[in-house]
């Protein structure tokens, strides 16, 4: 029986497992919820030795227990591929907007509904399925490859002790590459793989002036206005190009290759759906010299989020403020490194404060970038499978925001693979939240043919 | 009897009298001591008929009431001078702070301890012993000019009747030139008569991006951020010469002509202290090419009050923000318009709005400067009388604030002169409000001086 074959002939009692995990209410950020986070952790242990995993089992973590299962390869010299994904969900508010109750997975319209279906438990399952799929179809007792599952229960609420689990575990984790279960891909007939993320730098910026807000009849004009500096200093943080004007910015930015620039433009994107999607009526902006897609994908930026000073109730009040605050978050690219961006920001700030006002400067904990390079024989073995499984090309995204997966990448010191089917469409952290059925079962196939190809790869 | 002697002889009986009328709370604020600005106006009229003005009565509002009080020239021919002030005052909080009670005026070190003191009822009730002593002085039976006093009852709450009772009875106060006896001079030793006062113009402006807060990972770096766009809108409304930069800004502004600077360069001003006045440790800021105090008082600004948008609670919020906003103040100078800059400020709005941001400019009702020049025989006039008063030269002022004495001066279409004997160590709106006792008396004088001058000046 080949791949195919085998997904399809056991398409029915994968659905119904995975409905009952999506029972269980999993909310990792609910406190009442802890209890049914447990519940998924053992009931996905219980279900990886049933479908042969030698080692499957709850991994206590200080905090929400994440699940660990291995299973090693026949060949002792083969690579080690670690697989994450998480089985915690977000909470499932406001209940009233559901088609049905989100924990009461039903199937609808050749999809799956409920919270979790694509966020990320069907995801996760589909590996399940994927391996003994590829043993059935080689005939093997073993996988071609050494694979491990890390699947934790705490990415929905800020994977609070990810990184040291990671840090502990360093040895048992150890692997040759990671792949990615908890991304998207372009579309249903676009089937495409993430290669990067973009990483973080909160900070927060005070100026202070005078020990209290000032007359402005009797000060104004002739004392220095702290609101006016933080205006400057905000603006000033862009050129007329939209670049970012902090020294060093852009000096460990990796330039984008022209294959990667081809193959994002052959992205089907529609600039106007997009922005609609954001509720802008208005134009797009950004960098210049680069495609919508490159400015939120492959650019580091500076997004003030929060800036306040002065008065802000009704009214007026005639005053100089006293001080003026600003929040800034610094998307960062490979291979930025958020300590020398945040050096370069005290740096640019200490520049802009005028004579006679103080600055303050903190920084929030940082997610670094991550990347995998297109033309990496890993990655390269993770589109070969997709491919195989889709029946055509796979292209390739970027993901705009931030998640653990830096960390993994640096503590494990291994490549990442995004390995992903699903959608936009899904709604994700929204009130229906939903899988495709056939996506899952494509999923399943990439990830029997997934073990093959990293195996032939030369990755270890 | 010569106008000292005069003075001197009633200062017991003019110091007990202003103690009467200190001892009203007559405190516009408070609605539950409107009785006693009630009570305030009718002590006032019937000491103002005991000390000879044939007319003196309350005069209803629709608020709180004013007092008018007139007494006719001998002479048909002899110009109309109104004297403006009012007797209402600040609330006296913090209690606690006060020597003595407020309004229970006690004499202390020669200065008259209470609210009001000389904000503002010293300052009105010496024109009544100025008046008594210039007939003294000459023998004649009515004063030299025709007096008008108006004595208003709402000014420190808003002065919310005053422009309406100024139309209503623009004929009864029409006159020649407005005496205003509501400021301050530089010091005991350096007599000084304000020569303007800054209008104020508020405004606020808010620009709107998206429907709602966007994730900046998914939308950060392609769409314009309204915050950004603030930053740089106000960043822009000076240039780097410390100019407000709003289209013909500076077109009606009076230029200093070199008198009026070398007369304000010699007032002895110690901007070291006048910055740690300000809580400020810092250095000195403003318009290029101007001093400090010409910075305060005789150039316009636009001064940033207030700006908010996006997160400003605890933590980092990594978002494109929906919308950005400011309260901005523009302290105006004579020539400028309220109405002009109003305009001006739109223009420029609409010019530093990107595309893609929608923007709304809303207008706060304004306050005209004033201006009086130094050259003017009204003010010469009562400069020679502050001199005579005083012994010794009179310099000028401006003050940087904004009062209804425009209105004053636009609705009864004549020139301002201000005479006053405050002194900021008097604590005016503070604690422990006083006066000295010799300068009400050096006050009087110069009130009795000053009919004369007026009379002499060719003003009508």
């Amino acid at each position: 029986m080949d791949v195919r074959g085998y997904v399809e002939a056991n398409a029915r009692e994968f659905i119904d497992d995975l409905k009952q995990w999506l029972a269980i209410p999993s909310i990792s950020a609910d406190p009442d919820r802890h209890g049914d986070v447990g519940h998924s952790a053992a009931w996905l242990a219980s279900h990886l030795r049933g479908a042969g995993f030698p080692v499957a089992q709850v991994l206590e973590t200080g905090g929400l227990p994440a699940v660990y299962a291995e299973w090693p390869s026949g060949n002792p010299a083969a690579p080690v591929v670690l697989v994450y994904g998480h089985h915690d969900v977000q909470p499932a508010e406001p209940l009233a907007e559901w088609d049905s109750p989100p924990f009461e997975p039903v199937e609808r319209d050749g999809r799956l509904l409920g919270r979790g279906a694509s966020d990320d438990k069907g995801q996760v399952l589909l590996h399940s399925l994927g391996v003994r799929a590829a043993l059935a179809a080689s005939g093997a007792a073993a996988p071609p490859v050494t694979i491990k599952l890390l699947v934790e229960g705490e990415e929905e609420s800020g994977s609070e002790h990810f990184a040291d689990l990671l840090r502990r575990e360093r040895e048992r984790l150890a692997c040759d590459v990671i792949v990615i279960s908890d991304t998207t891909m372009w579309a249903a007939d676009v089937p495409s793989m993430c290669t990067g993320m973009r990483g973080l730098l909160p900070v927060e910026v005070t100026l202070t002036g005078p020990v209290r807000d000032l007359h402005s009849g009797s000060f104004g004009g002739g004392v220095p206005n702290p609101v006016h500096a933080m205006a400057s200093l905000l603006a000033g943080l862009h050129d007329d190009q939209g670049r970012v004007t902090l020294p060093r910015y852009y000096d460990r930015v990796l330039p984008l290759s022209s294959p990667e620039r081809e193959l994002l433009a052959r992205l089907p994107f529609d600039e106007k759906s997009w922005l609609a999607d954001a509720g802008h009526s208005g134009a797009l902006y950004g960098e210049q010299g680069f495609s919508t897609l490159e400015r939120i994908w492959t650019r580091p930026t500076a997004e003030v989020n929060g800036m306040w000073g002065g008065h802000t109730g009704p009214g007026s009040k005639t005053i100089v403020p006293q001080a003026a605050h600003a929040k800034i978050s610094f998307r960062l690219v490979a291979d930025q490194d958020p300590a020398d961006v945040a050096a370069a920001f005290r740096e640019y700030v200490a520049a802009h404060t005028p004579d006679g006002l103080e600055a303050a400067v903190t920084v929030q904990p940082a997610v670094r970038p991550c990347h995998s390079p297109i033309d990496s024989p890993a990655v390269q073995a993770g589109r070969r499978a997709l491919q195989r499984a889709f029946g055509r090309e796979v292209l390739f995204t970027k993901e705009g925001g931030s998640g653990p997966e830096a960390d993994l990448a640096e503590i494990l010191d291994a490549p990442l693979v995004f390995i992903a089917v699903g959608l936009d469409a899904d709604q994700i952290h929204a009130p229906n939240e939903s899988m495709d059925i056939t996506l899952l079962q494509r999923g399943a196939e990439a990830s029997a043919y997934l073990w093959d190809e990293l195996a032939a790869a030369g990755i270890k």
